[in-house]
């Protein structure tokens, strides 16, 4: 069935492939026979993992973030490589090169798009169960630093006032933590 | 006091400069001297707003979105203007023009950026006390096409399942309004 508000591409112009994004314009029809510009930002998915350590605390990762210009604690994430057709496989990969930690199970808790006004983008939420340190983990991307950090959720909730912990796959993940404990 | 894994930009090479978002690449010097590339898209920032009906129903919006070509399910948001410096005079503007309601008012729940990864974007959240609808709205934008559907906490988690709600914002908000019913 025709979505009735589709907006048909009568033109698509290239402006730039990344390797982290793709980017183009569309000139598309709208319903009432006009035509708009789409301004479009194409990438291809990542996830994210709510890590809960036996002792009940939050694993995060602090890093810095060029696009906001400061160093933000976020939840264990990372980019879906060309190659994986699997997030769960991305999620246990992440979860391990990021935290050293491996898990027993891991459970899909959301499925979103970030911003889907101009992106893409897809986000993969898992929740890792029976958290165990690896001796020998599986190496860092050569150019990502990054400090691992384990808050309650007081520590978690003061960090959000501060501001350095505050991106949306966090946030939700720290909801759906909460919610957990009720 | 400067941050530890600061990354200090080499050099700036402007992509595209477009009406919603711009998009850069960033010759980076990473804190152990060696030089990456960061793609960084950057955003005016938006808003959102949770708003309850008196029948306890969310307002959401169902439009059509180019970037993942489907329409969705989302609650009233939008990008905050050139001019517009306070996002709660964005949210007002936004949810009268979108759903035709007024509040008595609105109180910030949530702020986070969507995407930090490679992009600036930072939506508000606002939660909506008080609807009213309005007889004679705000004009929407005339490039704008949607409907206004209001469901109740079960009809929404039907949506999710369905994938017709799907994005960060909203899925957020959707999880405050069933904490704020716990």
């Amino acid at each position: 069935m025709k979505d009735k508000f589709n907006e048909e591409t009568l033109e698509r112009k290239d402006i730039f492939k990344g390797a982290v994004i793709d980017v183009c314009v569309d000139t598309v029809e709208l319903p009432n026979g006009k035509k708009s510009k789409r301004e479009l930002v194409f990438h291809n998915g990542a996830v994210g993992i709510l890590a809960i350590t036996p002792m009940n605390r939050l694993v995060l990762v602090k890093q810095f973030r060029k696009a906001i210009e400061k160093s933000i604690l976020e939840i264990p994430a990372g980019k879906i490589e060309a190659h994986e057709d699997n997030p769960l496989e991305t999620a246990k990969r992440e979860l391990e090169e990021e935290t050293f930690y491996q898990c027993d199970s891991m459970v899909e808790v959301a499925d979103f798009v970030t911003s889907p006004g101009f992106c893409n983008e897809r986000m993969v939420l898992f929740q890792a169960h029976g958290l165990k340190k690896v001796q020998n983990p599986l190496p860092r991307d050569e150019d990502e630093f990054l400090d691992i950090v384990e808050l309650s959720l007081e520590e978690v909730k003061e960090h959000i006032r501060l501001g350095t912990i505050c991106d949306a796959k966090t946030l939700y993940a720290i909801l759906l933590w909460e919610m957990q404990m009720k």
